[in-house]
């Protein structure tokens, strides 16, 4: 075990989930430590401006609250290590080790944050093209089509705000949704109608991107008519909602629709291993949903780590959410 | 009904709560109002420091975070309006009918949000002195005692953060405490016992708050010995937990030990009416929990009101989300 670091929590995913249930586990004097695949930030960062986040009257982006919530937690003194958990397995003494391509961690307790990520399309040209025209995130690389013709493809929150981010950057921006009304909230599904150089192509499932090196059309039908169309574009955002990546905890702990359960505990069906976030089956997806979870994971950590600590790990108790809410 | 005020969602009490649950639930198109029965700020505005709120690494005044939330709400366009909800009774077709000394309100849904209140000590002299040394918010009137000798009550997180706060402008703290090790916090907890003018007395109970016209000393009794001590100050701060005042909701929603139980979606046993923040029977309570709690309330009482707007309520008008999604 020389190459094994012992701490008392092992965080992943330093997402405003992981870094807020880091943050909470630390103020209750766990040592913790965070780590994450990388690049910094998690789904927030695709988020141009955050409206709806308690605090900033104005609105905050994304990429500056995931940068001020990961600098508060380094703040605390809490490591954002930088690598990829890959498997988790119980170890002899009650304890859970995490293994990472460059290294083990073995902790008492671990919190599952690392969110979730954008959905593929799944068309001809999509794979090929990605990086080259075809993106996932409207924040990031919107800036590379100025004046430029774009779509994006969705009809949910992510692709109307990506919809209006790019309408201030771009020439023109398609709006493609197989059905004939926006998922979107109400507020924002009325701007995008709205702004003049949104053009909102309903009823439409794109058959194929198409392009030499970088995109140049999209290959559309309408869901009604069968009937085809060619668009030129030459950049395609794909925004058509996001999944969990959970395989490596399958047959770990329970999962739902590729998505943790935990109990109000925020506490998987497996002792000392809580789940916070994104990544969490909840009826809600949000900063604000997503700290709120981090900070419950983070005290129930504690909780569960308080009284498994020093016990030399060997009769392990019988943990779970009826004694976790014991005081 | 000519003095009744017809809205789509009442929400109850303006602190971070009641403030996220109505800005999420105008985002999604509702006509919401909120009721306060003031002054503003809820539990927060007792706080001197938030260090634990993500995004604000150095932390932010629990005023400062209060008001930035008020702010944002009303810069949505909600009204708050001063009023003190009284009771809330089932209206013939299936609303909600609130009643305030002021007027009556009609809403389909109703979020509770009124938070917690400081509890009382129950000592003689604490009530006769209130105001004239007895305080239940050193953040609010610390600054009165600039120099002086006070004490604070209790040994959880706030009469810890209260101590710390007093001391740095007060001469001398005595933080009296019941039993023999605090409940705060460890991160804080350790800040309270190295810091040098506080002086902590274990094992201690207040038997009186005694003084002419202000407070002049407590009277104390050692749980352990039955020792008797006269301590001379000239403040008290009594921080010994907070209550939920829910007795005009008994008979109403379901309560255990005061407190509002909710599902996941924060919804009450009665349909249509929502429970979020302190008030809730929850494993936490802060702010990162009120604020997860009140997004996913706003979220569920938006899905409540879409599926019962305009069908049972004659002519209620029709606008709103399900309208403004189509094209």
């Amino acid at each position: 075990m020389a190459d094994t670091v012992e701490v008392e929590l092992i965080v992943i995913g330093a997402g405003v989930a992981g870094c807020t249930a880091a943050l909470y586990a630390k103020r209750y004097g766990l040592d913790v430590v965070i780590l994450d695949k990388g690049p910094p930030g998690g789904q927030l960062m695709t988020v141009s401006l955050v409206e709806n986040y308690p605090g900033f009257p104005d609105g905050i982006t994304g990429v500056e609250l995931g940068q001020r919530v990961r600098q508060q937690v380094e703040n605390h003194g809490v490591e954002i290590v930088a690598r990829e958990a890959t498997s988790i397995e119980p170890y002899e003494d009650g304890r859970w080790l995490v293994h990472s391509a460059d290294g083990d961690y073995l902790a008492i307790a671990i919190i599952i944050a690392t969110g979730v990520f954008p959905r593929s399309l799944n068309a001809p040209g999509e794979k090929e093209l990605r990086g080259s025209g075809v993106s996932y995130c409207a924040t990031c690389d919107g800036f590379l089509y100025r004046g430029e013709v774009v779509a994006v493809v969705g009809g949910g929150n992510t692709a109307v705000e990506e919809a209006l981010y790019l309408a201030d950057i771009c020439k023109k921006v398609y709006l493609i949704h197989r059905r004939d009304r926006l998922r979107a909230d109400p507020h924002i599904s009325r701007q995008a109608i709205e702004r003049e150089n949104i053009e909102i192509i309903w009823n439409s499932a794109v058959d194929e991107i198409a392009g030499q090196t970088e995109v140049e059309s999209l290959r559309l039908h309408d869901t009604q008519t069968g009937q085809e169309r060619l668009l030129s574009v030459t950049g395609v955002f794909i925004a058509i909602g996001t999944i969990a990546h959970t395989d490596w905890l399958v047959g770990l702990v329970e999962l739902a629709d590729g998505f943790i359960n935990t109990d109000i505990h925020m506490q998987t069906n497996q002792p000392g291993i809580f789940a916070a976030g994104d990544i969490r089956n909840t009826p809600l997806r949000q900063v604000a949903t997503a700290i709120g979870d981090a900070a419950i994971a983070g005290y129930s950590a504690y909780q569960y780590v308080s009284r498994h600590r020093g016990q030399e790990y060997g009769d392990y108790p019988e943990p779970g959410p009826a004694a976790a809410e014991q005081p």
